[in-house]
């Protein structure tokens, strides 16, 4: 039976699927002649380890107890009195972290899992890499930090892996390493990379208006609470700079060009979310209209993309021929296109549902397992 | 450096453009550590070997000499006196190749690939794979065979790839392991997997009669030079069949339905191509014709799929609708709709050109680098 120890930061939504996952899986990864064994999980203050690493795991009990318990809003720090778990709080996480992935990196080697939202992992992660850990990751924000932070993560490649970045679980990342190692240049990136522009611009394609469409996907729970974080388009920039670093492009956040759908006096830090949904709103509705009158007029459509070409990341509006995979997309699906030698005229597309915990922790359990032939 | 040694079985046209993608991806893979050592290269009666393949292997010019004499429609035979390579014949070729894989099973690993289009391959492939080589496909014909020695060839599944037996280069099997290996259970596949049926499916519904849209086709070089061979559907049974048997069901090629585009009375053996191209096809107009208009007066088109659902295979024109991604294909794309738990209402879609040597190629040296973890 092949081990693979693994441990978890981030306990959010993903994290505990992850958690759902592995545990569902036992029977067809014992086929397969593999365990996953999961020695921790930490949540932003405390880390619960198996009593002792080695030779021991946190068991599927403790998992779904894990689970219970932040599903209920606690910290893993009210875990300290469960059976034979250690809990590590404060500063003593990173510390404990550090030391297991050392210790793991020398013998059996460790998936290291970030399923967390957080900008502070990114030290770590560098650490647990250079420690020998393969490392995984959900967090789009370690991908999108410094190009030399960039750099650091991604300098052992065939231990770092993050489908689910990009597209959720859609096989996007896998599909362009792919492409990439047999040396299939690629020119160009088109994507529809956000359900939530995703189903807003077919609405208005379908003739509402933006301020309609807009408070339709929030009351449907398809945008962020504050729907700017969604229409601010930086969710999208951070996807974009993760494809066209991974594609070799030396760019950061600061080089997209990232086209807002609210203007600067809408903004968070100037008018509260209520007002922004009852009176910003249909201030924008007209402006919206008149572009797609007018792309319609030449029969095209307008989506709300990431473009990577020629070097550059642009993320936001562009007007598309009706007749192309992305002027065919209804809904709130990601769909990429993607040209190449390979895939010159007619580009290789890749479309499905592009969010979603159990799509996004599938996404990180397919890495986890692509790991498999480092482990023993 | 990490050197994957790599015996090379077929010099079709895949098999050479593997060998010009692998020496055109020198600089690339020299970049990323990695060295694909080419120690031999057989053709259907000889074997070119590297004169000490533990130490040599056939460098770039000798792989080039090797392309243009086969591309001559030469034998590799022809190559006895081309440096200090050894050539085998007959017999010997088999005998040879798996002396040398057993020697490679032992010590470093050796990725052995079959680009040939033949069914007598299936043997060799498992008796070197059972002496720890890993085994990369394009052929489809050993996959299709028996279930008995289908069982046999993946009984090492880290050490078996077959990506470009299906779609050409498209990531489908890829794609389609790593939702097996995270436990998302694929329901049901739809795919048009023929360019050949795609475009005639296509120019049927643009009103065009069926006898026209395959003459166009054989001019156009979408089919083979006798284009029952495409119509038949036993290619893409053949795919149908690879992709159901991934997915774990216990079919053969005989419990496929199979809808042949041509009655019996037009079969091959019954009727020359020329009398079949003039005379036979426009025999078939009318039929086809009317069950277009059928389909189409329920809002529906017609395509020639592949339908895997039930632990059943069948192949041939089915109505879909015309609002779903095969609805909505034109053109020779190949087109596959994976529904599953992560992918239940709307499917992981993957589309893109599924024929070519360059992109057949490709996926086959992008299925021999995912082995990399493997060598050393």
């Amino acid at each position: 039976m092949k081990k693979i120890p693994l441990l978890l930061m981030g306990c959010g939504g993903v994290g505990r699927q992850l958690l759902h996952h592995i545990v569902s899986c036992r029977p067809l990864h014992s086929k397969q002649g593999i365990r996953l064994r999961v020695v921790g999980v930490c949540d932003s203050n405390s880390l619960v380890l198996a009593s002792d690493v080695s030779t021991k795991e946190l068991d599927d009990a403790s998992l779904m107890e894990v689970c219970r318990i932040k599903s209920s809003g606690s910290s893993l720090h009210s875990l300290s009195n469960f059976g034979d778990c250690q809990v590590f709080s404060g500063q003593e996480v990173v510390k404990k972290a550090i030391d297991i992935a050392d210790r793991f990196g020398k013998s059996t080697g460790l998936a290291f899992v970030d399923c967390s939202a957080s900008s502070k992992t990114v030290e770590v992660l560098n650490q647990v890499a250079d420690l020998g850990c393969c490392v995984v990751l959900a967090n789009k924000k370690p991908l999108t930090a410094s190009l030399e932070a960039y750099d650091k993560l991604v300098s052992h490649p065939r231990r770092i892996r993050h489908e689910s970045t990009v597209g959720a679980g859609l096989p996007v990342i896998a599909s362009l390493n792919r492409m990439i190692s047999c040396g299939d240049p690629i020119h160009c990136i088109i994507g529809s990379l956000s359900g939530t522009f995703g189903y807003v611009m077919s609405e208005l394609e379908n003739g509402k208006p933006f301020s309609k469409v807009v408070n339709a996907a929030k009351s449907l729970g398809y945008t962020e609470p504050d729907p700017r974080d969604d229409l601010s388009g930086m969710d999208v920039a951070r996807k974009g700079l993760i494809l066209a670093r991974l594609l070799g492009h030396r760019l950061s956040l600061e080089n997209i060009k990232i086209e807002s759908l609210y203007p600067l006096e809408m903004a968070p830090n100037v008018l509260p979310v209520e007002d922004f949904l009852v009176n910003g709103l249909p201030l924008l509705d007209k402006d919206i209209q008149d572009r797609i009158t007018k792309a319609s007029s030449k029969g095209k459509v307008l989506r709300y993309v990431c473009l990577i070409e020629n070097n550059r990341c642009e993320v936001g509006i562009q007007e598309l021929e009706k007749d192309s995979p992305l002027g065919r997309l209804r809904g709130s699906d990601n769909l990429l296109e993607i040209y190449s030698r390979c895939y010159r005229e007619q580009p290789l597309v890749i479309q499905g549902a592009g969010a979603g915990n159990d799509t996004t922790a599938a996404g990180v359990l397919a890495d986890i397992l692509d790991f498999q032939d480092l482990f023993s």
